[in-house]
């Protein structure tokens, strides 16, 4: 029987190749400009799923005409807009779907004519933009250029097609989306260059600095080539120099050369057409492993070879779902979804394993598998992290052995890292809720006891000593975290704090440790100290027990501050303790009048869907028999309304995946409403099947089909395997049994 | 017989041992400050006889009232000003005695209290400075800091005692004398930092770029360290940021970190008293060969053991020369002089004999000995090189070696060249009369026949193609430089090129190459074309054979500009074709009219004893029998009002030690007034005696003494080994027999 298994399975694999041989792939239903303007910070770079380097048009810096905003006019964390036309050349580490400026350096321009090494004069415009995943292009008026880029992991390719005449191709050390600055490079000979450029500053962050290491090589020698340097001004001895305050040229220079903007340039004469590849590698340890990662990865300057890697990849990380039914459009939506999903976290060791540790200037090797990055934890702990469970399992177990392994490294859980760095960013203790649903849902190769050791340290230790949470001694004297001073988001503290409290006393209790399970649970209910029966909301409380005064339950719109609320107000806060969802209805008036002040949310304007804390909302209507209308009716509204196949299709920030994850799930018709809580919320599937390939090695079953029959977005009933289900919500573990939930309208 | 006089060579040995151990040693004789103000520019830093490293109180930033001027005021050329007070720590590559900004960076500063990078907030008053060949003291009465350095060849050492508290010693690699910006570092561990530092830019000229390399190590580990940066002012994005446009700290910062101005601090709980000591490798080649330098130099923080060393070395050398007579101002004088001497050119080469190739970025090996570097030839080639070869003449080997080398590495003899690099400062072809020179010397163990070929290049290549003489073409064709623009130093270049060609020709004749040396000896001759009748001097002349209108020969006083003359009037170059004394003297309407009008010069204050072009001018007067009285009047006056032991103690720039090497010689009643003619003129010492040693390696003697007798500086007669002179003139090939010269007065 297994046999006979095997070649089922192997023939249906080649059929599978064959049909993804003579049709569409699912990368071909990928439109990287998705979530490219309207905030949503994607960008439509060459990278392959969870890379270390992506290579993206960097059009978002030199004041022109040609750009509609850039980083030079204010507060601008992505290295690309739709908006933009003017190109300063490809930046080669980056930071997808984020709302704080860092990364967006190791800028490659190419250029015709004499050499220029300011930004401001040598840039381009661009068109005739293309995108696929692993492939970008574009073409810049003012050269005559056609531009294409690739990537693998850890390096990136580029072919510039050039007219005839003299071509140069510029590497820019000083541009960048970074506030970070300084770099160094040296040329090594005509054909190859090495250095690094300090990074930093995320969210104008000081303490997050660490330099990225490159090695670039070139498909022929240069027949010129040097280094420039903007050169600071002089004063009283400018009247002897020829470069106070300039940009310094230095030609067939082959030391060391650091500054504050510095770059390169390689001159080539070309003739009509001629192509001259790049190939970039990076790492984070060393330039040694910079080259180490190029010399692996690299195909010889063969950008098909990559370029092709490139799309298997993609496709072979999208194929874990299939859809049928929706149209082009929702496809479309769908699979640029789950391609950003792909994004972040992304691979920090490089070939060899090595990565600096977490808040440390040591280097680490990872034992088996990849150092992952880029948690944005507030963000991502809500959907993506329990959506990369169901689907991309392994990889969410590289997440949590990534994090204990910065527990360990630096003493603390992470909150918002970014390179093995700290950022301090938003709030909370995001982890727990991480670790602990990973460990729920059944991927539990990591070693839980240490996990517990790090959740337990953040949970309990005082806050003059608590990284995670300076305000912890408040919240467990009071219950609560009083407002202590105008804008330091005590409720939003206190609100995840009781998240991440009600997923530690879940998993004491799984581990037997009765004592904390009833700790953290009864803290976990503190939420309730919040609640003002004046305002029929939560509210913010000051330290003699007192609401705060002069309070505006609207007030946090649009991103303005809000005493106690973080990027958000009292409405998008108020419904946040989920994980207590009798007692939250009961707190607010019972079932009747939770569905009516839920609804009046949507119904005035209160509900963003463009932020986390309330990106839940909807599937709470699921809470109360009956209602579970509500939530597939709004459901369908926010996808129509804020997803879109178009560079303004997404609402805000993708905030690492969040927002995409949220469409995703909402497409299929399932929703973890809590993390740590294994009950998916279930909605009206857009498409008419999805299958999900379950990895063998995590789940028991091979394939979940979830089958929506019927018409319109009105549920009717569901089943799982033919058995009738009783409420709106299908458990985690049976998913993972595989099979078929048929959703009836 | 040759026992014997081994015995009686050890004995004196011994004796002269037991000598100094119980007196003032040579090195007690120098006054490091003498040249430290009056643009002097030299510095009492501590350095050893040719050493790459000299540790040097850098006083000359800050724009503090504590100083009379400073390098931030306008034109400045040395670390260290007698005149100012406002220390801002110890630089450890430096140039003596030169007029143009360069070096001066790698600038070590111990601080108390709290930290901070900004030199005009960190920088003390200094006071109690005390200066001593190989090492130096100063007191920072801001920070009650005693601070003394010492150097080895390749090393600096700091010891620095500190008061109770907080005590910091920064690195900062911004501020500094070179022009040129740019750093990168890497703190090590908490005793040990590598990095370095861009220079280049000599006389604010581009194109002579190289980062000096260092690896400095602390005496006990830092309880704290970290780096600082001073970041770029930011535009729109500085109203997130809480560092645009100043300085940024990275406690712990252990990456590498590089910007246009960083630094780093190491801090230590002191109690009152504590030293903390600091060796500071340093290379221009590499960060390895620094850490190598340091490793192989070190006493491991033994000041007194290095001091000693440095000591030693100081009076190995300067004992060379011993005098007797003379009061103490002119033995100070006179061995400060020499120290200036043993200053430049310095080692450039590492403990391992790799250094930077000459106008490349290929690191090469010294075969044998040391390279060296810092060749002021427009100034040194008219005497420091023939003192050189008389007194060190295995280091002036080692100059004409090194000489060899950078025509083999770069196609062309050096003229300015500072570590590796040709700064194209001044003009000529400086190095062909030094070659000849000290081949004519004795000097031999070079390749002449290589030599030969690199000066006949620069003699005869077109213009077009010639990196020493571009004005070539118009020397061959019409016997001058014509004046083709106002400031184009026409004159000065062709007077260069006639002793240049002089020199050449001498060699030429030599080697047997008779049509080379009729040719080079015609155009040698050239200079009677800028012989003006109507003003009786020499005058730029146009390219149609007309001279220049509206001349004033005055015009070049105090380094005004003047056409057709560099630093200098007509006055000051109208005598400088002495390679063809009996032509010069006819031209200028015989002996008689020569005299008159030579004496003229000095009567009416036009002779400058602060530049090069004129210094000879004093012996011409030993070329007209019965006139040699003026010189030795003239030499009298000029030695007792230029030179002093006294900071102003120099007539002006030290050039390298070509101003020292003057009054040397003029105090030794020696000087070679034309390189390549082996004639000393003679005139009064001012010494009772001097004996220089003769190295048995290149002189059939062992030692010369020069003896003055009777009263007054009228020379009545002169012997050598008591056969009487027919004139003011001496041999060197005589000289090189030893014994005793005898000037009777």
């Amino acid at each position: 029987m297994n046999i006979l298994k095997k070649i089922i399975l192997q023939l249906f694999a080649f059929l599978f190749c064959v049909f993804t041989l003579s049709a569409q792939t699912p990368a071909d239903w990928v439109n990287p400009f998705i979530g490219t303007t309207n905030y949503g910070t994607t960008n439509p770079g060459a990278v392959v799923p969870r890379g270390m380097v992506s290579v993206v048009p960097f059009n978002v810096s030199g004041n022109s005409p040609l750009n509609a905003r850039d980083k030079d006019d204010g507060w601008w964390s992505t290295p690309y807009s739709w908006d933009n036309k003017y190109f300063t050349g490809y930046s080669h580490v980056n930071l997808s779907g984020v709302g704080c400026p860092e990364l967006g350096v190791i800028l490659l321009m190419p250029t015709t004519g004499e050499v220029n090494g300011d930004h401001r004069k040598y840039g381009s415009e661009m068109s005739e933009q293309v995108a696929h995943p692993g492939y970008y292009s574009t073409y810049l008026n003012k050269y005559d250029i056609k531009t294409e880029v690739s990537a693998s992991e850890r390096t990136g390719i580029s072919r510039f097609t050039f007219p005839a005449g003299q071509s140069n191709i510029l590497i820019d050390l000083g541009n960048g989306l970074t506030n970070e600055s300084g770099a160094s490079i040296k040329i090594i000979n005509d054909h190859e260059i090495e250095g690094w450029r300090m990074t930093g500053t995320f969210c104008y962050n000081d303490g997050t600095e660490r330099p990225v290491y490159f090695v670039a090589r070139f498909s022929q020698p240069a027949e010129e080539f040097g280094v420039w340097k903007k050169m600071p001004k002089m004063g009283h001895e400018a009247a002897w120099s020829a470069t106070s305050n300039k940009i310094k040229y230095y030609k067939d220079f082959k030391a060391e050369m650091a500054g504050d903007s510095i770059g390169s340039w390689f001159t080539f004469n070309t003739k009509a057409n001629d192509e001259i590849l790049v190939e970039v590698g990076i790492s984070y340890v060393s330039i040694d492993n910079a080259r180490l990662n190029l010399n692996h990865e690299t195909n010889n300057f063969d950008f098909e070879a990559t370029r092709k890697q490139a799309e298997d990849k993609w496709n072979k990380a999208l194929s874990k779902i299939t859809v049928e039914g929706g149209n082009d459009d929702q496809k479309t939506v769908f699979y640029t979804g789950l391609y950003h999903i792909q994004i972040h976290p992304n691979i920090l060791s490089d070939v060899n394993g090595q990565y600096p540790a977490m808040e440390s200037f040591e280097i680490k090797a990872h034992p088996n598998g990849e150092r992952y990055t880029t948690f944005s934890l507030w963000d991502t702990y809500r959907n993506v992290h329990p959506f990369m469970s169901l689907v991309f399992p392994q990889q969410q177990l590289n997440v949590v052995q990534s994090i204990i392994e910065m527990y360990d490294e630096s003493g603390w859980l992470p909150r918002w890292e970014l390179n093995s760095t700290e950022t301090h960013v938003m709030e909370g203790d995001p982890a727990i809720p991480v670790l602990v649903d990973t460990w729920f849902r059944g991927i539990r190769d990591f070693d839980i006891e240490k996990a517990y050791e790090a959740m337990y340290k953040s949970a309990t230790t005082p806050g003059t000593e608590n990284k995670l949470r300076p305000d912890i001694d408040h919240y467990i004297s009071h219950g609560y975290v009083p407002l202590m001073e105008q804008y330091d988001n005590s409720v939003s503290h206190a609100l995840e704090y009781y998240i991440a409290d009600w997923n530690l006393a879940q998993l004491a209790k799984e581990l037997g440790k009765e004592d904390d399970y009833e700790r953290f649970l009864k803290q976990s209910k503190g939420y309730k100290n919040y609640y003002d029966k004046e305002f029929e909301i939560i509210r913010p409380k000051l330290e003699n027990g007192e609401f705060m005064p002069d309070f505006n339950p609207r007030q946090g719109e649009n991103f303005e501050p809000s005493p106690g609320f973080h990027e958000g107000n009292a409405y998008q806060y108020t419904f946040c303790a989920h994980q207590d969802m009798d007692g939250m209805i009961a707190l607010n008036g019972g079932k009747k009048e939770f569905v009516k002040k839920l609804q009046a949310i949507f119904d005035n304007g209160h509900f963003d869907m463009a932020n986390e804390p309330d990106i839940h909302y909807p599937w709470l209507f699921n809470y109360v028999k009956g209602e579970e209308w509500r939530a597939q009716k709004e459901l369908n509204r926010l996808m129509t309304t804020y997803f879109k196949n178009a560079p303004n299709g997404l609402p805000g920030n993708d905030d690492t995946g969040t927002m995409s994850t949220w469409i995703v799930y909402a497409m299929m018709g399932i929703y973890p409403v809590l993390p740590g809580d294994m009950n998916y919320a279930l909605s009206t599937p857009v498409f008419d099947e999805v299958k999900i390939q379950l990895d063998p090695n995590f789940y028991p079953g091979q394939e979940l089909t979830i089958k929506k029959t019927g018409s319109g977005y009105n549920i009717s009933s569901i089943s799982l395997n033919g058995k009738k289900q009783k409420s709106f919500f299908i458990n985690h573990a049976d998913l993972g049994k595989g099979g078929v939930l048929e959703i009836k309208h």
